[in-house]
Order: C-alpha cells, then sequence, then structure tokens
C-alpha cells in the first residue's frame, strides 16, 4: 500500500514522475541504455537539459535578464555562492531577514565575506511569524530572505520592496505558487522538495549582478563559470536533472503554477481549518505568515503525542513529527500531495 | 537491444544494479515509498548510507586512520576543497604532477590559496606518459596526482613514495584494482565511472591531516564538518548514494578488488594486443603507462577515422570517439564492461 508521505524533504513527488525515472533508470527513452549510464554531453541528455531550463523559464516567467542554471551541494552551497559572488571584497556589506535556521546558517556563511546586517529577526518568539516594516540600508550589496520556512511553519507572503537586490532561498516554496521573478537578484532552491530528488539545485540568477566584487572566485562557486558552461562546467547530476524535468512536466500539464496554487491553498486550508476548530490541537504561527507548504501544529496534551504518532502510523499517515527545536507535528504538504491525503491526517485528528 | 556503451563518464554500470536501482524508484525496500520521496535522516537511508561506508572501507581496507565522505560537486568542488582543507594559510606550498586536464584543473584551483609547484609534466608530449623520477620538495602541505587520464589514457602503475600527505584524484580508476589507502592523505573520485552514478563524491581522508592550516573555511568546504555530520551536514544526493551501494555490494559479490583488477587487466590485454598487432591503429602511449581503463588509439589513416566510427555504430558499440584535444578514439572500458563488448569492438577493428 503506498504510504501517506507528509516527509519535509526529501519528499513526495507525483507517482507518474516515479514511473517514468524509474522506467529510464532501465531503458533511458529507447536508446538502449541506462539513463544513468550516458554521457551528460550525448545529444539525448542536453535535450533533457534544454528541456528542463526552458520549463523553468516558462512556468515561472523568467525575464531575459536571468540565467536558470542547476548545480550541486543544495541550499547550503548557496549561503555560500551568494556571498562570494555578490559581497564587494571591499566594504562589502549584506543584510539579512533571520527567519529561523536556514536564514541562520546562511547569515554564518555570509560573515566570512564581509559585514552583515540582520535587519529584522523573528527570534524572540521562535521565529513563528514574518517580521515586516524593517528597513534595508541602500548601501547593502543585496538583502537575503528565506521565503518558506519548514521547521517553524512560517512563509513570506509579500516580498520587501528595496532598490538593492534581493536575493531568496526558496528552497521549500518554489513552484508551489506564480512568483515574479524580475524582482529578484537571485533565486535559489534544493530541488527536493517541489522540484526534484536530492541532489540538484536550482538557482536562477540576475545577469548583470556578476562580475562586480573585484574578488576572485573559485571555479566551482563562481556563477559566470557555471552560466559559461550551461551547467556542465563539471559533471552535472544527470539523474536528479532528468527527474525535475518530468516533473516540471507534470506542473505544466496541471496547468502551470496558478493551478498548482490553488491546489496548495485549497488543501492546506482543509488542514488549518481542522486545527483552529479541533480544540485538542493548536498551531502558534501569526496566521497571516502561516506556511502553505509546512503546517506545524500541537497537541494541547503534549502527553499524547507518542498515541497520535501511532494513530497516524496506524492510518498509513508517514514522517509528521516536528522538528525537534519546536517540537509537537509537521505535516509537509508540497505540491505532488494529494487532497486525499491531507483528508487522511485530519480523519486521525478528528477522532483522536 | 542493449548497446556496448563505452561512454568515458557517466559510464557502464552492472545491469543488476540498474534493475535494483529501478525497483527503488517505485518502491523501496517494501517502505511503500519511492527511494526518492524519503528523507534522508530516515533510518531506512541512514542504514544505505552506513552499508555504502562500510563497503567502501572493506573493499580498500580503510584503515582507521581514515574517514570515508560521500559529498557533492565531483572531482571539480575536490580541487578547491583539497587546497583550501591542506594547504597552510601564511606560506602555504603544494606540489602537483601535471598528467593532463584534470590535473591542470586542479593546478589552477590550487594557485587560489598558496603556492603552487609543478614538480613533473608531460605536457611536452601531449601527455602520453606519466613522469617518473621528480623530486617532492618535503616542505610541501602536500603533493596531488592525478591516478588515471581519461582523456590520455595514461595511468599510475607506482604512486610517488613521499614523506609529504599524497593526494590522489581517483576519479578514473577506483575500485578497478586493490589500492594501499594508508599511503594516502586523501583520496577523492567523482562517483560516475566504477562507482555509481554522477551526483555522489566519494572522499577518503587522514585525519589528522585536518584543522591545521589557519584558515577560516566556509562549511561546505571544510572536510571536518562533513566528517562531524557524517556526510549530512547538507542533504546528500540520496539515489546517488544509494546506487553506489549496490555497486560497492556487486564488487564484493565479484571477489573484491583483486577480482575485479583480474577481470580489467585481462579485457585491457584483449583490446591493447588487438591495437599492437592490427596494422592499421596505433596507440602513442608509453607501453608501461598504459590505462586499463581508457584505452586511446589512432587509425594510422585518419580519413578513415568518420567510417570507422559508423561501423562501430552498426555492431551497436556507442561512444568510442576520442576527446577533441587529441583526436582517435577512446574505449573506456571500466568495471561494469563485459569481455563481450571489448570483443564486439576487437572485431569491428579485424575487419576494418
Amino acid at each position: 500500500m503506498k504510504k501517506h508521505n507528509f516527509s519535509a524533504g526529501p519528499s513526495i513527488l507525483p507517482q507518474e514522475v516515479f514511473e517514468k525515472a524509474s522506467q529510464a533508470v532501465l531503458d533511458f527513452d529507447n536508446t538502449g541504455l541506462s539513463l544513468i549510464e550516458i554521457s551528460h554531453r550525448s545529444k539525448e541528455f542536453v535535450a533533457v537539459y534544454d528541456k528542463a531550463v526552458a520549463l523553468v523559464k516558462e512556468l515561472l516567467y523568467v525575464p531575459e535578464t536571468h540565467e536558470v542554471l542547476f548545480l550541486q551541494g543544495g541550499a547550503s552551497m548557496q549561503f555560500l555562492m551568494t556571498a562570494i559572488n555578490l559581497m564587494k571584497n571591499e566594504g562589502g556589506k549584506a543584510a539579512y531577514v533571520d527567519t529561523g535556521a536556514w536564514s541562520s546558517k546562511a547569515i554564518k556563511e555570509a560573515k566570512l565575506f564581509g559585514e552583515v546586517e540582520v535587519v529584522a529577526t523573528s527570534k524572540d518568539t521562535n521565529y513563528n511569524y514574518i517580521p515586516k516594516g524593517y528597513t534595508i540600508p541602500s548601501d547593502a550589496d543585496y538583502v537575503h530572505i528565506t521565503t518558506n520556512n519548514t521547521i517553524f511553519g512560517t512563509q513570506f507572503k509579500e516580498f520587501p520592496t528595496t532598490e538593492v537586490p534581493l536575493v531568496a532561498d526558496m528552497s521549500s516554496d518554489i513552484f508551489s505558487k506564480p512568483v515574479d521573478v524580475s524582482k529578484f537578484g537571485i533565486i535559489y532552491a534544493g530541488a527536493q522538495k517541489n522540484l526534484g530528488p536530492a541532489g540538484a539545485t536550482l538557482v536562477i540568477i540576475q545577469k548583470d549582478l556578476l562580475g562586480n566584487t573585484g574578488r576572485t572566485i573559485p571555479s566551482m562557486l563562481d556563477y559566470q563559470i557555471h552560466i559559461k558552461g550551461e551547467s556542465m562546467f563539471n559533471t552535472p547530476p544527470v539523474f536528479a536533472i532528468y527527474v525535475s524535468m518530468l516533473n516540471l512536466e507534470y506542473m505544466k500539464a496541471q496547468g502551470g503554477l496558478k493551478a498548482v496554487e490553488k491546489h496548495n491553498e485549497e488543501k492546506a486550508a482543509m488542514l488549518y481549518n481542522e486545527i483552529d476548530n479541533n480544540p485538542s490541537f493548536v498551531n502558534s504561527v501569526a496566521k497571516e505568515d502561516r506556511s502553505l507548504m509546512n503546517v506545524v501544529f500541537l497537541l494541547k496534551d503534549e502527553s499524547k503525542d507518542a498515541e497520535f504518532l501511532a494513530a497516524c502510523a496506524e492510518a498509513g499517515i508517514s514522517n509528521v513529527k516536528g522538528h525537534r527545536s519546536v517540537g509537537g507535528f509537521r505535516a509537509s504538504i508540497y505540491n505532488a500531495m494529494p487532497k486525499e491525503s491531507v483528508q487522511a491526517l485530519i480523519d486521525v485528528m478528528k477522532k483522536f
């Protein structure tokens, strides 16, 4: 029996994508070869790569000013790459909004390359809201945000308006809704939520921001080198890019990101509605900042946590335990999560 | 029909590995979930990771002094990581043996972190031999070699004896034969030849070499951080590690690396024998340095190159075109290449 997989990432993808990926590992596109034994420079794989990039551009309406890359190393590598590529070598300065564990990690890496000003933080209440009304210094090389916070269940619904380049870690909500890419200097995302398997990292970069730091950048950390090599300066993660391409095709077939957004809003409403109306549960995130991707909730009587997890397991529901830094529960309801699975969880909550 | 895949990398893996990997993408180990939708911190994947590491240690007899990691970014990222982790911040110096394109790339990155002394090079004859009899300065922080050179078809059969830590890029011949790991400070290898699919990088490190540079190292580039996190400081490439584990299991079942080596020696002998005895072909690599992994050869009459490639294609032989920097042909005969495929190529050569 297929489980209801609420994992925070790597996470659920459409069944159709699993089936096509499985087939390609045996015989890729009738080439007589497995997907994972072909050269990344073969015309067959270059076509896959080109299609993946084209679908990213199409689904997100990426403007001509921006370039799309598939790299490795996840958001953790981007914490470093964004800073080294954008922060001036002399007198470099960047602004960061601190909305949780991932922002803090990004801040730590950026500090190696210049001055970091944390312009806002919600640490005072264990990150249960998204800060608003802060000032971004106009002399910052960029401002960095984490658009969705998997651990704390918060999400930016509006992005800061600023004249400095806006850099966003969208690892956990990219492709969950339309986004105006033209407003961002860099968007990056580890693939393993709404895009594909672990092992690929999507980066969308405004080209004219690059090459202005006066810094010597090692090749593998240099966006300009990866742009020149069309993500093949080094051997790319072939399988992860292929599966991402399949999933992008799937999203397009669903009607694009507006349709995806509507589905996500409906699923999240179902679950938040249950939490708000069920006297046993509570969600302590500011209502306007609630994540549509990661729904966190607590049992009012914590002593029943284990009992609730057992009831979930009984119903084929996996991975709803909350992160250790907040406790309670977390239901990650990414794009591929069907309403039936959300309903299965609600049914357990109702009975409890 | 299954093709004879002579690709230089990503490259052939055992059919049994493709079959198991394909099944795991549909349903991993009867968990009711796809391998690529499970958390990297799930007990099921942690068991896969632990098994992969244990098999690396077993097959290569890795001593207790060394640690095994699975990272991302391929050899290209290791060019940077080895230098930043080993070269002293003040007065750092490293020795490099230049045996071709990949050595040159490693040298380029190392130069960003200190003085690089190229102690030997075979560039004078377009890298058709492995330099011998050079002196490695005793004050170098390390000496770096590329043990097998895919483009030029050369391979170290003996490693330099030195008191400074020996760092080796073994991307294209690791697991092709036994190696005395205790003699190396760092061994690294992109997975996509004899280990697994593109997207994982194996690193074997002598632990006591780390932490001595006086340098601030960004987290993602710091071996000590990855050792502490057991390769899960960031989300690891789940699929690529899983497939590598399957392939390591396969090698063990074949009888380990001595059996693998014997098979590789026999295959290479078949092919070099044909090249040496067939008046139409020539191999210009110094005989004692011929690679057992990548067999390069030229037609004496270059005008027939296209005709030969067509004859290969006719026989289901793919990817034997040589790299553009040397021309001619290259047959990559990694571990998983069966003798039948080598014989198929020899048959075409005989007829030609």
